[in-house]
């Protein structure tokens, strides 16, 4: 068993301490990554605090995982010690059910989720907060040599749950796309969505981040404070990507789809929202959800983020400031995400 | 001006009644249809009775028109007198939108509805509960030789209504698709989507229409009081038609479709339902709507239909008889559409 340093929640709510723990040993197909940096999503904070049920403790929160591969496995093929590599929100899947025979593994039944959650033998998964991971070659991604391994730390979460349902739902060259808060996956939103070729509209409470959208790509800006936002925008978007937990009033967003256009939330409010038929049936639209993105498009989605240059606005923190870092998530203050240097933990 | 008699609402709420109006004299593609049948949609009960509101009085009801080609202004090229035709719920669109252009003509802004509307010139529309109408021959559909007018008639609104959304998800072999309730809509849902070679299961409130179910081509029927159906049929469905207006848990229909799966609404609650974006995240769902189809689309879901030997299951009444069939209507005590023969108002 490999020794591992971590900060983990021994109980929900509890703040962030240091943790020892150990990996497994390597097996056949299995790379051994020395974290380097991994991302703060904000469902670290909402699992280590039990705000969804069914949490697991201790937990070592953390699926936005970059660092270099440090050993691997007898059997391993696709990487090799000093590659930069990338983990994300789970690292194996069942590899026999409809959805991982037809590559969207995201949304295998049995998928081990990377922290929170269980491999497939039952062992508890913990997740990034840690200097070291053990993870199946299968479900390491290779990181682009232009890109830095900490900005690109949220793409493997932040960045794949817009950069997969832009592309599913075809964000691109004469489409307008939405996108609805600019926080964290917000903003990775507008960078992807303006890379594919759509024109992109943020749309946000207050005028306050108006600047920092066009920086990253916006072409346009409305306040939904402003009634007027809704009636001048009606019938005018294909996709709107609504990035928003809290509990919005999704009829009047609908309204602002074209014929046939789609709503998809990757934001997950933790209350039911009250939904019109008549905000559907009118215009053919659609109101849809998305997790993540498949293996082959998380490559994908660093391979055009290489290609684009593109990577996550990000404050680095200290592993020991990471419960600070959590109450500044909650009150979105941070641009755009926190990643924590995993140095600070060695 | 053509005297026309119909049968007409004076105010909400009140009983039908004997009405004399006069349509518009024959434009050069106009086309003046002796109304031999009318169906009787729920939709008119709610119009009639202004449970939507904004309904305009005096109103004639009826959208599910077949007759006969009576007369045929001079520029016409499409039909000719003595033609089996029919009409459905619009009677013209703006033809300039992006909509119209498209041939999606259904979603207009400005679309003239048979009754409870306007033409574009801004007359209200009365519609198929009388003697006769005159419609721009674009508008009109050509009911193929082999379908007796009688229960034709309910293809023009129930029949598109599940055809157009069927063909626009996919339904056909090896999809699996469920039709929520057994009624004016769901009855044709089943017949089509088994003609389209898709795998059909009803779910109904109870037990009772099994059989008739079975008749019309369901494959599998589940009662949705059965608390099991919803375990057993987890995760199953590629698409599932919702013809339930009533209020019905949809997050518990939602966990029935499989990954990428949409369930569409055609029925329309009179309020809000409320929604989980945990019903959709995780398995990349959609709840869409659908509104009838397009001209194209209705006449190839006739042409389907005359191929396939598909009717609506109808019970025929006289005119004088609409009131009652009314209250039959709203206690579903109908297999499966009223038909009003409208020799008895001649």
């Amino acid at each position: 068993m490999l020794k591992t340093k971590g900060y983990a929640a021994q109980v929900a709510k509890a703040p962030l301490a240091p943790y020892s723990f150990e990996r497994r040993e390597l097996r056949d197909h299995d790379v051994l990554v020395d974290i380097q940096y991994c991302g703060v999503c904000h469902s670290d904070i909402h699992q280590a605090r039990d705000e969804w049920g069914g949490s697991i403790f201790p937990m070592v929160p953390g699926h936005e995982i970059t660092g270099i591969v440090a050993r691997v496995g007898s059997q391993v093929t696709k990487f090799k010690v000093g590659d930069r590599v990338g983990v994300g929100v789970y690292v194996d899947s069942c590899r026999e059910c409809e959805e991982c025979k037809s590559g969207l593994e995201q949304y295998c039944d049995r998928l081990a989720q990377t922290y929170n959650s269980h491999e497939l033998d039952g062992t508890p998964t913990l997740g990034g907060y840690a200097d070291k991971i053990v993870v199946n070659e299968d479900f390491v991604l290779d990181i682009p040599e232009n890109l830095p391994l900490n900005a690109t730390a949220p793409l493997l979460c932040a960045g794949i749950t817009l950069y997969s349902p832009l592309v599913h739902w075809g964000a691109g060259p004469g489409k307008k796309v939405a996108v609805v808060g600019l926080g964290g996956l917000g903003h990775m939103g507008v960078k992807l969505a303006h890379a594919l070729g759509a024109e992109v509209t943020v749309l946000s409470q207050s005028m306050k981040k108006q600047a920092d959208a066009a920086r990253l790509g916006a072409d346009h800006y409305y306040s939904t404070a402003d009634p007027e936002t809704f009636t001048k925008l009606r019938r005018h978007f294909d996709l709107i990507m609504n990035t928003v937990s809290a509990p919005l009033d999704w009829n009047a967003y609908l309204q602002l789809l074209k014929v046939d256009g789609t709503m998809v939330m990757v934001g997950l409010p933790d209350r039911d929202i009250p939904v019109g038929a008549g905000s559907l049936i009118p215009s053919r639209r659609s109101l849809a959800g998305s997790m993540v993105g498949s293996l082959k498009e998380m490559q994908e989605m660093l391979d055009f983020c290489g290609k684009h240059d593109i990577v996550s606005d990000i404050e680095m923190i200290n592993i020991q400031d990471v419960n600070a870092a959590y109450e500044r998530v909650i009150r979105s203050d941070v641009k755009y995400r926190f990643v924590i240097d995993m140095a600070s933990l060695k």
